[in-house]
């Protein structure tokens, strides 16, 4: 079997996640389509990446994850396929499958070009329904990456900024605020050391504790999460609202 | 394989969908149960048709669409089972299967009643679980669908306004408006002709682009969507809460 | 076909969901992934026992069902696998499982404990990801359940209060608030009796109905839910909004 994982921004109170997944099983019959998300902000690219770097290789080879966060859709921005650690990607060439093309530098890249394996015709708003869903069915039939379009050879990425090391400490930013409201920086949890702790937007010193249960409820903690990074988390509660905090916002690692 | 989709208003915290899933899979161990979306407004049984025609047509034939939005459950409402251009349909009798019905003019119809088909205790108030899930479940196992009651000759249907010809230009009206606040009309893509306009209470003229990437952020356009309708946005914005439109809005095509 | 049904709170704008997905999909390549909902309350233990009653034995023997809200991720709290009436269930000791226990008194319980079963790395913080995907996964592979790890003999439960007799009639309470407002008690529906009525808040005699659709539009009635349990609903409203009401709220059955 293979399985197709679909995230998008679409929402799921219109018929458009299931357009695509009709149009896949018009194609791929026996491919198993699982939902990987579909509330994602509208147009936030920079959310799609950070929700796919959380699975896309936890997936079998030979996986397709279909990312359709897509501003430009019919505008002159390309369509990609990717092939990258034995996974296959598609999803427009904005940058929200940067996850993958910084994995793996030797990864794949076409694009969707072929006529072959779009729909008979490609509406201008919709191409996760006519380019992007019949891509990765055929993908999954066996269609071999190079028959979709040519190579492409810079494909977008997101530039995530990397901590600096200043005086006050190692300071990081706000990546992503999670569901739950946790805070999650770029900064790595090998920067940790015992008796360090964080600041944020005039808050601290925060404590760095293992897990959220380890304090009283309603505490603000840093820990390391589970993508390796640290966060900035209240006990059962919200840190984003706690703190008011955006996407971007400084975050210091010192002691 | 075959596949069942399932449209309904029940949310995603509850256990009202997986109760309906469940129940499929006690009955039909191999279909593929695949969510269309359980976050249309509650018992908007005119927002359920309008998603329904996004994909029902798109899916193989043989596929079988649930849509549980049934403000009427267990009232004298009939539950319907229909077979329309190869595919099956499910639902209550409230006019949510119309799309199917205005497609194929010569689509059968039943009135799901034979207790075989039927969970043994039926429920006055979830038909999904009770009446709607075991109707599909037994049609992906085979059964005909005549067996699962008397046809029906007079479905509910939701009567789809036409837009007007006038001295002000063909009068439509909004109706849908999605996850990302465009408004869907009812006037077919066909009917623009250069240096056309819309107008909107009393917002325009609007110009008529190809696709939203087309202009700068924040703008107001109209184009086809994806369904072949005019559609009025905002570029990266939400046009229902810029224009405070609501179904039913009139909207002028002019020029 | 084995089925594994997902329920948690991790909602779908992050990639929580889909690393639990890709970790299944590479242990239990022929497992079905369904989801039960993930947008419970964040940490409501409650919400998710309640809501996982709704369906869990609906599901055929040999169904797994995975539950993830889990305010105490990472503490000392045990990580359960439990076969009850032939189906497995795998979540968090906080009482999320309760009505698994409660059906089947002679359910066997493990804690999941042995590294062969879990990934190589468990994070403090996403147990979803690294304890009970792989556990689920491994039961569909076949694993017996002893093999997971130790026998638990007191797993967590929650402790349902039972409505009590007194002079004013059978005071129950709100056990659960759904997406539609409505308002489940813990009165049995075959308490009721003809000319009994509800009473809760002030508000009341309630009048007794048999659903929503037998009074008009916004008017407050009872009647017994789906789950067997008398509920407090407005006909297309919501009863809870109307009410105010809140879990935990006094409900008098009297007449």
């Amino acid at each position: 079997v293979t399985r197709i994982t679909l995230l998008t921004d679409f929402g799921t109170r219109d018929g458009y996640v299931a357009a695509m997944k009709g149009v896949i099983a018009g194609i791929a019959a026996d491919a198993l389509v699982e939902d990987a998300g579909h509330d994602l902000p509208a147009g936030d690219v920079t959310a799609a990446a950070h929700a796919l770097a959380a699975y896309w290789l936890l997936y079998p080879a030979g996986a397709i994850h279909v990312v359709v966060v897509d501003p430009g859709v019919g505008t002159a921005r390309r369509a990609l396929a990717v092939r990258a650690a034995g996974r296959f990607l598609v999803g427009p060439d904005n940058g929200c499958l940067s996850p993958a093309l910084a994995t793996d530098p030797a990864a794949e890249v076409v694009a969707i070009e072929s006529q072959l394996y779009l729909r008979s015709s490609v509406s201008a708003t919709f191409h996760g329904r006519d380019v992007f869903a019949p891509a990765a069915a055929h993908l999954a039939r066996g269609v071999v990456l190079g028959e979709l379009g040519p190579a492409v050879a810079d494909p977008s990425r997101l530039e995530g900024r990397q901590p600096r090391p200043t005086a006050r400490g190692l300071i990081g930013e706000v990546v992503h605020i999670d569901r739950f409201g946790n805070l999650i920086t770029n900064i790595p949890g090998g920067a940790l050391a015992p008796g360090h702790f964080i600041q944020i937007a005039g808050h601290g010193p925060i404590p760095v504790v293992r897990t959220y249960g380890d304090v009283a409820t309603g505490e603000l903690v840093a820990l390391v999460g589970s993508s390796g990074f640290v966060e900035i988390a209240v006990a059962s509660g919200d840190a984003a609202a706690r703190l008011a905090a955006e996407r971007g916002c400084a975050v210091v690692l010192a002691g």
